[in-house]
């Protein structure tokens, strides 16, 4: 698979300007993955004047990203949407490649489902009675004070890290309050952010999480928050657009298979052929890069981390009405069902509001009992949990669509991996520390809004920077 | 890949007696893997007439146990070694294939080490002081009461399964406990049987895997526990006279690739070739299973599993003597070492004492520090470990061999895969449920002895009946 005698001798490498030596390898950098992470990096490497070629397993870029339609042509994201305004890379990268967006609808009051009751609220209360608002509240707050102590460049330096990675957050909630209003709450939070239920995620994890993205309030606020704006067209075009300016250099319907490095160089062997370089920047979530081979084998302390970070699991759902009628009964669309399977619900409406959409999401364990259900039968736990959360007006959709991103073998689930009890004090540092001339990137390895396309955007940045520094700027 | 012109159609399997029909598949089965549940899988389904071959990925057969030597030929086993008197299937298997077994060395005072003070004892208190011996003997009780209510046939349907799957099993001892000492103890022993930290363990699965052996006392013990017997020659001999017995039909050096199925029959790619079935046994441990390429690819529940059981960390040590010193002082050899990183030691001098050979364990934790350190400082660490606890006679050892299970690429762990908090409830059902044509066996699917070599025989036997069940016997 490997073919040395292809390769450039050490000797070369030991040059101080490469970029005039005659090379052997097909290009400077392989990249494998055509998302935001990718894309970036290789965006970062050709404006260095690097030659890179991407290898994407699907017939489309745009990972995590997709764009679809209901009711007869108006766009709407199968997949990540949102843009908050303190995602400062991704929204620069929008501008820069002409893209505009606009803000979430989000006039209104929101709903809260819990134990049969809706309650429409337009304060801070999220629809919970005055105690659990206030217990929800203090915990919060609790949070918050641990997530600053916590250590984004390494989190399992964190100071109280053995202790704080050992609990689950479900352990923690239990401990700190006995109010079952409260739990239900953050039982429905936590799944939003996730994909995950408490007890699959360290308190460490949850805490790093919060600290990525600022404060919790911003991870689940719309206006002001990581929901606040979207993209005209849809967030995949930003990928596309990315693409298109790499032009050939991208190829699609190239699942990668094996990564073969040594002194001399990488072999990256895909589906269609393979493609010899000076480095590869792996781009897919840890769970995904772990199946690919690897010569030499990787070291334990990496193989490890892939063994344990899993993806969420989410099914997201698109309703489409005539109008946004919940918009003249003053609901903003937005609500949290603590009862049933479609836990978050937010207005999806086109920005002309040509005509009413509502996205909802099943998360976690509701994932997984909604993946063993046809899609009508989706359809109408859907749809009777509208009708429940907005009246009988949400009983007749004009459209529906779904994306079961659990399903999706090169993604395996959304919105990201994540770490269980004890996984980032005993593997964290495999994330991202490159092995050889293999580096790694993806929204699972960012500091800075992790989970996030602002995250893919950093570390497909901060890996083209390792590259770049390897190969001698 | 998969060539849907060569295989037989669907009508075909319609007619009630296969055997006598001139069938198009290579074989009828495919097994994948040569360890022992694969070679005991292939052994039942030859016996009862069936085609099979056996896809190995090594140069060599036995999976996780494996023969090695010390100090110019003396036998050690560098992986699985030791059998109980209650696991009847192995026992049974070794006396039908004309092995032997030997008692371990068990006779004489233990030793535990907590706080830097070594205590000897010869009765159940596990050289913990009397207070802390009480404290671990009641949370064993109460451990071993919760274990009884586990079904080990669908752990997941455990009457309060959701409430012992939220929990780790080390949230559960510290709510239950604050005897430090009893908690060291609790934090050697768990690693011992899982290689793993008890924060990495969901409480159902510990008690899952209490009730599949029996209870605690079998799992730790020598005499009369699971570490009781051993195989003379070693216990890979198992696999090797397994896999003598189906001679040519065990393929070594065959990495399989991808697994391709449909209505017609499935095809099994290897690094040399491929090969079609009528069904195929999938032997190797989950994570390992899961990176696998499958067509369809595999159904949510079952790739989610697999994106979270991952295996055990373990580096296991032999150091020989000239002779087992520790016997003439009234000592067994058999230690635990709350202090340091050679968790658990224990005798494993040939049968007839000509030389004396401690084994010994880094574990969990310990194992993944140890995994950075060199061959040398692992030695250096392991035999110091050996002076505070045997002696000065410890100091100079004539032979150290050490075996990294970490690092195997086709293994990536030992003793097995576990689960962490939440997992059996979202996943467990996808752990040996076939998908189509494909059927899973190895010890992390078996009911009782789960993780142990009696464990993969019994999930062997398990998945062959399977197989003839579709094939109709």
């Amino acid at each position: 698979m490997h073919t040395p005698a292809r390769r450039p001798t050490l000797q070369s490498y030991n040059r101080p300007n490469l970029e005039k030596e005659p090379m052997m390898s097909d290009v400077d950098v392989v990249v494998v993955g055509a998302g935001l992470a990718g894309l970036t990096a290789a965006r970062e490497l050709r404006a260095a004047g690097r030659r890179v070629r991407v290898l994407e397993a699907r017939d489309r870029v745009a990972g995590r990203t997709l764009g679809g339609s209901v009711a007869g042509g108006v766009p709407v994201e199968l997949g990540g949407q949102w843009i908050g305004t303190t995602q400062t890379e991704i929204l620069a990268l929008v501008a820069e490649l002409g893209l505009e967006t606009f803000p979430t609808h989000d006039a209104g009051d929101a709903l809260t489902r819990y134990r049969g009751t809706v309650t429409r609220y337009g304060d801070e209360t999220f629809g919970l009675s005055g105690a659990a608002a206030l217990e929800a509240g203090r915990l919060q707050a609790e949070l918050e004070a641990l997530a600053a102590t916590v250590s984004l460049a390494a989190p399992w330096t964190t100071p109280a890290a053995a202790e704080l990675d050992r609990r689950t957050l479900d352990e923690w909630l239990r401990a700190n309050t006995d109010d079952a209003e409260a739990l239900a709450f953050w039982g429905a939070v936590v799944p939003a952010l996730f994909s995950a239920e408490p007890a699959e995620l360290s308190l460490l994890h949850f805490l790093f999480y919060i600290k990525s993205a600022g404060t919790l309030d911003i991870l689940v606020g719309v206006t002001g928050g990581a929901q606040e704006l979207r993209v005209v067209g849809g967030t995949h075009r930003i990928s596309e657009r990315l693409a298109e300016d790499l032009g050939e250099e991208v190829v699609l319907g190239a699942p990668v298979r094996s990564i073969a490095h040594d002194d001399a160089g990488v072999t990256v062997t895909h589906a269609g052929g393979s493609v010899t370089a000076e480095a590869v920047i792996v781009t897919v979530p840890p769970t995904l890069a772990g199946r690919l081979e690897y010569r030499p084998a990787l070291p334990a302390a990496r193989d490890g981390l892939t063994q344990q970070m899993p993806m969420g699991s989410v099914i997201k759902v698109q309703v489409a009405y005539p109008t946004p009628f919940w918009r003249a009964a003053g609901l903003s669309g937005f609500a949290f069902d603590l009862d049933g399977a479609l836990g978050v619900t937010l207005d999806n409406s086109p920005p002309d509001g040509s005509c009413g959409v509502l996205v909802g999401f099943f998360e976690g364990a509701h994932a997984r009992i909604a993946g063993t259900r046809t899609p009508a039968e989706r359809r109408a736990v859907a749809v009777a949990t509208l009708v429940d959360l907005f009246g009988p007006q949400a009983a007749e959709p004009m459209d529906y669509a779904e994306q079961d991103w659990t399903a999706e073998e090169y993604t395996r689930g959304c919105y990201g991996g994540r770490l269980g009890a004890g996984v980032w004090t005993q593997f964290g540092a495999a994330l991202s520390e490159p092995v050889g001339r293999i580096h790694w990137a993806g929204a699972e390895t960012a500091d800075v809004w992790n989970g996030y396309m602002n995250g893919a955007v950093r570390s497909g940045r901060r890996a083209a920077a390792e590259v770049l520094g390897r190969l001698g700027r």
